[in-house]
């Protein structure tokens, strides 16, 4: 059985209610609930933690040490310029995996650079709402494979 | 009658109290107040916001989704590192002016790049406190040449 | 009592008729119509000069010396090409404002730079005819905060 | 029903046998295997094509023109050197998720860039023969939520 | 006698359980009541504040104006981001020293440049815990240096 | 029947005196003569314009509005540095060719960037006087092609 | 009388079924049949080339050593790519015309350099099936001319 | 006997009246008429022209054709973004020498490139109104060494 | 006794064929026989292979795993551009030493980086056909002294 | 007990002498004298060298090996261009601490660059002559730490 | 009355006798021979010292240091990367000219940047031997106009 | 029979002593004693030199000009840094070859590019002791080629 812990950065409070030609329209509530009803069926216990305060998130970070097997972390617009986010994870060391739901390389080229994806376990892009799913995924396996 | 918001961002709560040969002497509640006044005149419902945390100027901006026709924003140092900051004013779909005390082009070459200003409606710097007039002006024309 | 000179760039003669979905549709004779009867009612003295050649832009510039306290310019693409018209401004050692109809940071990245923007008084850009408004009322207040 | 296409671009069919410290120990074969039950059981149909050579994969994608709903695309050192294979991708008019064994971005500076990721429907990295199971799962999600 | 501010920023109350090798095993507690013993000897004030905030970093230099006579800051992942520190610690026109536990200039590129160092009295970085006991010695030697 | 303009930039009128390693030894007015036979030929009415001056180029570009289907234009020099002549072509709204006696890519680096090719139907390049021949064949192409 | 070889390189063999907008409907079979009847009847030996593979093309332009006049060539991808062909092209010492049925400099900045231009005779884009002809017209007047 | 062109660009007509502390306190009448005086004396035939117009500047280079031994040119502002001066001076294959009042390596870095530099005879800067006289000796001496 | 694999990429069966200047006339058979009598007499196994194809040059190396001791590589034009090169290369893990005829560092400057380098035991080039007899002495002493 | 050595590098000869404005009155014996009395007290023996010859120094620290625990270094200018320094401490593999008096990132940008700095236990800079203090401490710190 | 040192770097003792293309027949010591002959006409006291090492140079300027009222300095390949010479010239707080035999504008771009030439009074390349007295007139001029 | 000089730059005086895992366990004298064997074997004349001095190898390599057929020249760390160097190998006009005992691209980025490599006869690296080996059987199949 295994802790993850969910972290969504700025704006992503948002979902649902803007610019849905590039994050679709659902929000964000109710993807953090099919995930939780998704984990929770499969033994896996996921705590979720949004903000827009660069701070509040080092500090979601930090807390989590020694009580989180991994973190899905989409940090928004915090992935291209907080090097403090960085910090705290590999601080933590907590294995993590960097999600978008639009693909940021068809977006401004401020966003073609991630300060977090060179030392995750794995990076997802593009795929939506589907997005948490396939790192959910993707971090689940990782888990069972250090096993 | 417009709904209007004026944010500042970090360190513009010093303004009349610190480097006056590059902010000048009047302080941000002068500028507020004498804006302020104006607005009653005419009508125009003016809201004003300073604060020092990125998180919190973004947590503003979602606050007013639906609320406000305008911003005038002067981000100060997050003008230049915040992509947060643009995602909220993007994601909030409403209009913006971008405005600065001094003239940036004339400083550190780290503060020649804007992160907001591609999508604003306009940008203003140099003019001192009277920048924030030129810009409540500025916005009041582009509200009314809207509708 | 002031003597203000609004210089306009290549093209901008073509105002109201080229390209509207960037400049819009009001002439630049309008434009300097609107400005005059203003100027005139409060007194001060308007001169307008608009050249496709940057020579008679700076040979323009240089007749200013002496006769007149602020300029406003306008200088289109000059703006990013001529160092020409920099030497020429600087040498005059007269205050001016730089203006822009259009947001140049929303445009291609060669219109980013400005080779007049780090000396101007200050800086205004994407309001469309009302830039010359607020640029007017922008060097007005410098010029009075100057006496 | 859907037809997918899952192509693997030069030296992929060294897996297993070579750098299992970057590329792990499951041979592409095995990959190739493990997809193909999964898709049979979800009445999915895959092929797959494994080419050393630029030419032959842009060959390949020209052939699946009208004959694929998506393409899975693990192309190797061709990310981040072929023109040809965008345009081919591009050409083809045929969805596609790109994806990658490793993680690219902790690898040296030149595989940090892909010539395919901005048009592609996302991106997946970093989770060894788990991020083909990802991809897979990725562009299903995506083309049931295109019909 | 001197009033000292000591400021760490993002991730150094995780000094001493994080990543060793680099930070050594040493807490910030432990760091900042060895300085505290030493002062109050020397009949210095010491004050001392950490926070993950960058908005609180500024908040907490502002209220120091007129209360401090110098500035220890160790403002770690901020020290490559943060413009609004540089412009808390500018307004304050407090003199400051910029230290790190670390030796930036081995660790990656973009702990290369600082967005304080060009203006602070001086720069340490390198000799772990030892560290601050040098920017202490330092920048008391200045205060001196100035009267 | 169509109306062509063709304009000719700075020093192009040396052409046959100058550099005939570079440039060949054919004169503009030997050029412009014998395309001129052609378009009489083919019931086109060619008109011909040359001119150093940066200014004038714009002025004429402008006077063409409303009366010229199509322009091939060798800017010269103006090629690499000229926004107003970029300007001037699309404020003009009339389709245009890029032409050059030179193939600029074996020149000077300076040379390997064009301001208008980007906005062009088409460029051509490196083919002497025949570089002309082609330019009028390919526009008047173009021409037929839309009607 | 004179010996002809046009190379097309990767996609080519797709004109007319793929990206109508940027490539238009004419075939290449439709396009080289074209031009083969304009040959033959001005007695010009014009041999035509496609593949999808660098090295085929490589090849190709060797086997053309002491057989060919001249190569038109419309490289693709392979443009911005590819010293391989450029190798060849001048380990062949055959004169070549470099063309493309776009402007390759109104699309991706990848491909405004091209590893072909600066050895070619000349280069044509933009003008959809009509640079093939341009291309021959082209060619064939350097040819004669150097006879 | 010799025939000399001295050309002077954009602005310097303004010398002795402009920015003193950069350009000095004599006029470019006072420049010319010493130099005459001097070039009379040695039976040197000295004509000097000054314009701000880049286009009148090409028009009097290409008159010196086969009238003038050499040319001395101050471009000014031109020195830095004129490629059209450029092509004048080698399209008139007439020696040359560079010159500049200020020290131009000690002022804004857009000043330290010129496009005139590579193909002058040599270069002078620095030495005010001297430089003129430096430029006279340095070109003489070149001109009768190449006797 | 060793087991050596000798490789040479495109346009390299052009030698003595081609730009004699910059690659001698000596050919690629003749280097090789010459290479090959001196093997066999030191009882060295030595195996060639030319390809202009990247895809078969990957498909040769992944043939030598298990097969060779070392490679001898100029791999020409794909020196600079092929990333699957070096994979197919690393992938063997078999020791490689990179030459070139020519100096690549006076040629175009696109020749000066190589993808192969860093990872060769050594680099030899500029030394004509006997660049291949100092790269097989090379490579013989390193694996002598492997032993 | 330890033995240090201090090096200063080009031009530090005239420290108290030049440039007091950025260097400061004292003088490079007087700084030396200072240190070596702290030195002496503590059971520390200091060996000092100056030279303005890149050569000279290397010799130096080459001399130094299996002599010295650690190296104080003020490389001066050569702290900027000088990769002989950097190999002469490298290969030396003695402990060093990089100084300097002014604050190298307040000067010119050439200055902000060091050739030393990554591979020194730690670097100090602009407490000017107590950086010499200050590098004592820090590197006799790191000895004890180290035994 | 004056002192003046001449002072060459390294390579220049070569002079009439080292790519007499580049650089001239004539040698150092003439040179230096011719010029001291017209400065003891004039009354001037010229001193001159050349070596090949830059801590000579250095030392050279330093002894110069009040005993000099001018330097005239070519320093050959040291201008391009020595920042020591331009501490000494900077320390030494004598005026200098910066001089040229060749016109380093038309040579390696590594020659094209001067790290003395921003303080340097004036700077002068290109004009062979006679850059020497250009370069004596340059700085006796600057001399006499300083008293 | 050929006069050859060995030339060794900066730190290479402590090979065999330093760092040996980049440049192994043999001494340079050693080295140098066994080329000696070999040249005097084959009748070659063999001088080497070793400076840590720029200035010193600038005088040896000119005084080598008329007294040596090649030149072998490992130049360490000025490879990287001195035009002086390359200066005076150019001036002597004697050809040489550039050799490392490392291979410099495996190594950190200031060392990938050389000063001397262009002009090369060629360029060998990597091959530890060997290198010195290959250099000498290079540059004497170049001199025998040469007669």
């Amino acid at each position: 059985m295994f802790n993850l812990l969910l972290i969504n950065g700025p704006n992503l409070n948002l979902l649902g209610k803007r610019e849905p030609s590039i994050y679709g329209v659902q929000t964000l509530e109710s993807i953090e609930s099919e995930l939780n009803k998704k984990a929770e069926k499969e033994g896996v216990n996921l705590a979720t933690f949004q903000s827009n305060s660069e701070g509040a998130l080092v500090d979601r970070i930090q807390k989590a040490i020694g009580q989180v097997d991994a973190i899905m972390i989409n940090a928004g617009a915090y992935t291209h310029t907080s090097v403090a986010l960085r910090d705290a994870l590999l601080g933590s060391e907590i294995p993590y995996v960097e999600l978008h739901l639009s693909n940021t390389f068809s977006r401004e080229s401020f966003r073609h650079n991630s300060l977090l994806a060179d030392r995750a376990v794995g990076v997802i892009s593009g795929f939506g709402p589907m997005s948490y799913q396939l790192a959910y995924n993707g971090i689940l396996a990782f888990l069972k494979h250090q096993k």
